[in-house]
């Protein structure tokens, strides 16, 4: 009925701490991140802008970037204009919206370096601000080269994990907590790492606690990612879950946090990828089926869309139950 | 006559599973690269373009940033033209094939940002599209520079294999399974590991199972790699192709994996090689010739064009046979 | 009342010798950096301007380039005039004032690669200046661009620890030295691993010696820091510690070494963060407050502001003192 | 009088294999790199080409760079005059001379993509070759970007090792051969690792053979590199130096080769560094001066000019002799 006890290691714990879980708020997330808020933080550090300018959305990104170009050509013809217009060698413009945009396009010549010289600037003031701008426009584009290749360089593995978590016949008269995974991406993993924990809220003498288990895995590493991974945890006599029931894992919160590490052969990369699942995506009774095929060349052909099918299959009594 | 069992070992497995090799498919391609197609992946993502742009041949590159230039400049010439010949001020064409060309070349001048300024933009529209061109050359050509850094700093060791597996005489009246291999850069590897997986089909009770092997070598690391490496599978009670004929080997697909790792001095990364021998690279009963020479000084000369030279020599008659 | 002999084992030991600490001269500093004075080393080196333009503060950073900028063109604009201005087509100044700032601007155009044209060189000796001024400023742009990019990309760990060393209760009728840390930044690290080193002075026949110790921790890593770690030393009858006093670590010069370890899962680097902690920063029977709490959903709020506040609590009585 | 017989390790061996070393020539030089040369290369290789300008010095980039600027400018003054000066229009020279500087000032302005306009392009051809001169401006400009990097980011430890290496005077009635090592540079070297790996040619049935033994070390790794490091190999019972004399060392040509691996805490790189000590290297009798001193403030102060400094000792009577 219970969740069978096994002695506490505290290196299962992934640094957590004893908080429980309330409300279906585990502490990673189907996509890997972490559930936390953090405050207190400084308002404004370098480190975190470049942090946020290398993660953010590449929409978000170039939107930013045309919005700075914007910007910046707004405030540089302001200063054009105050200095005057008639130290804007060529501007033909005679209204102040024209003003405007002779300075808002000579400004956008200025930054970019083109310099077409149709306009041209005189005079001290004009001139110093144009020395500036030029600069700026060099700096900002250094700028977004350094984003640029940061943003591509990133290591990241996208890795396509099935939707569910499924307890599925396993060896002769055997269960195994089984999902399967596989490389979404055009790279090479290899020397692949993973580890599961289990963990769930436990009453200790009326105070509720987190609780973790690192479970037992049929293996624990691939040598290369080729094709899909199935990773099992044997149901057998040594798991803390050989006698859970659905119940039982709703009723504590029970959460399944996956690590997986591995290495990119094409960037030369140590690249992590985590994912969890909650107790509602368990299916009980059911097995992958095969995401491969073979074409006519006797070739493996791995469909990456079937990673999450299963089909009903029926589970064996347990012995001691 | 068959391949002696020995106690099978998941971890040696390479994560391919039971799935058997038909059909002269091997897992893994002489060249290292995985020989499995993939389906069902999203047509478009960011990370694979890059990807490509990195992996793809130099010439395919430049032929690629050539045309996108070209391509730029049509389209952004036909844009000019659209909003009208007469906003490009000092254009001088008459005829329309004039006129295009006279938009194209003030296109080329924006977006490398030039600007001679003999052809410049008039009036808003034609401003506005110029001060677009010219930072969307100056973001293209961040493209370029991350692109161009990504491919050179790529981490990829580059190893010479020799073209055949020998079976070849091994200290006293003994025989080795041997392959020699040779860095054909011109940097520094060290901490050099390897692995070699021995895999074929076996029949299980009528159905074909692929089964893997990691095979025991005389050394599986050295320190530095400054001449050639003779690996060396000593074939002895303990090996499981002790009792091999060429037949077995052909009948059961037989596949040698080889997995390298080495550090990059130069660079500071983990590189990584792979290859794959089929039965057919075997030669029986043949010895490496020595690859390096000494010149007058007494220093070492390794010729990386001698690394797949061998010569016939007889095999010691094995003893249990 | 002395502190308690253990087996000297030299891999404690950081490298830094059986000198002894004096005047409160710690080898380690509180922020981590090394206390060591170095004589004797080249002027100039390429690699160390590169160091010291990499890790200097970006107001530093800024203003150089700018002086940079200004200086160049200074020097470039004396050339200019030193050829001649008459050589500058299109300079319109008249007195030796006015020639100089065309030179100057003429020069800013030319270094930015703006090139308006208004100005232009003329003649052998210009055009040769001007084309070598616009090659410096292409190289000293790529040269901003590789510094910006190296000064983003720098691995760094901010690692924010509790201002004090406690002496706390710890499990029942236990105490333990206990410390708290936080990641400062948005980045997640992982596979954490710590390391304390206790470091103090000892008389050995009259020769003062310095000794180090590692001390055991309650756990030495955890796999993710989301929360805050409060790093846990038992005060039990294995510690180093167990008997001493506020005045023989005092007398002692103690220090208490931290080295942190980790994986930035953004950047895919190993970052490193160290800091060291006096004997006045020893509180003597206190406790941590809680640095998180719960919002209205049940998620967890960790506050950064909080990870140095203790309250008092009551040690328990030694059994064996 | 021999050398002790140890039993032979193949994982001693670095990877050079049994052959002698003759007329002086180490396998590793003193400056770390290896001594082998090597044929058979292909003639071109992309890689290489980035290798050699990566690691060539610093003033044969420069003038490499320079030279290519020129170069190029030549060859497309060249085209701009087979094509016809009278198309670069703005261009007033009127002998060959000075067509062929109108054509090359015309050139560099393009490249640089400065584009003052006094002189611009007319007519399809000159267009053409100057629209794409540009865009190979760009990406010359893109490659040396990366290039600048690469060169600054590479991974190097600046290791400073005393000129020789010292049979000193080593705990109670004991001796040690020593050598002492510090960081000529400004980053943090942290998780240091050390490797001394003796050779000497040994007689084998008339046939000259390599022989390698890893030294043990009194330590072979710390924690940080603050101050020198002085490595000790215990020349005790099982040394296989333990009954050597300078005869036999120079006799068999011994050496000793370094290997130090260290983490690089500025850059997050794994660095690594060689050198090797020659038998005419060795003093006997002798001990290293210390390298460090205090400051008035009690702060520990290295003198790197030190490092090598080493004064005359008595070494024990061995007890065994």
């Amino acid at each position: 009925m219970s969740i069978q006890k096994r002695k506490y290691n505290p290196e299962d714990d992934l640094g957590f701490g004893s908080q429980p879980v309330i409300k279906n708020q585990p502490l990673i997330r189907q996509d890997g991140s972490v559930n936390v808020k953090r405050q207190g933080l400084p308002f404004f550090k370098a480190y975190e802008t470049f942090h946020r300018l290398i993660t953010m959305s590449w929409t978000k990104f170039w939107l930013l970037i045309l919005a700075g170009y914007f910007v910046a050509n707004v405030l540089f013809a302001l200063l054009y204009l105050a200095i005057g217009v008639q130290y804007l060698n060529g501007a033909e413009g005679t209204t102040t919206y024209e003003h405007f945009w002779d300075a808002f396009f000579f400004s956008a010549q200025t930054i970019a370096t083109v310099g077409y010289g149709r306009i041209s600037p005189k005079g001290m003031a004009t001139n110093t601000v144009a020395a500036l701008e030029s600069m700026l426009g060099l700096v900002g584009f250094a700028l977004a080269t350094g984003l640029l290749y940061g943003r591509f360089s990133r290591p990241s593995a996208k890795i396509l994990y099935s939707n569910n978590l499924l307890v599925a016949p396993y060896l002769e008269n055997g269960r195994g907590l089984m999902f399967r995974l596989a490389n979404l991406r055009r790279n090479t993993l290899i020397d692949l790492k993973i580890e599961v924990i289990f963990s769930y809220n436990e009453d200790v003498n009326g105070k509720i606690m987190r609780r973790f288990y690192q479970l037992d895995l049929e293996r624990t590493q691939v040598s290369i990612l080729t094709l899909n991974w199935t990773v099992v945890h044997p149901l057998d006599d040594k798991s803390p879950l050989k006698d859970m029931t659905p119940e039982d894992l709703e009723r504590t919160e029970a959460t399944f946090a996956v690590l997986l590490k591995a290495f990119d052969d094409t960037f030369a990369q140590n690249v992590h990828s985590r994912t969890s699942y909650q107790h509602h995506q368990l299916v009980w009774g059911a097995r992958f089926v095969p995401a491969f095929d073979r074409d006519q060349d006797g070739r493996i052909v791995l469909d990456l869309s079937k990673i999450s099918e299963y089909k009903a299959a029926d589970l064996p009594v347990i012995q001691g139950a």
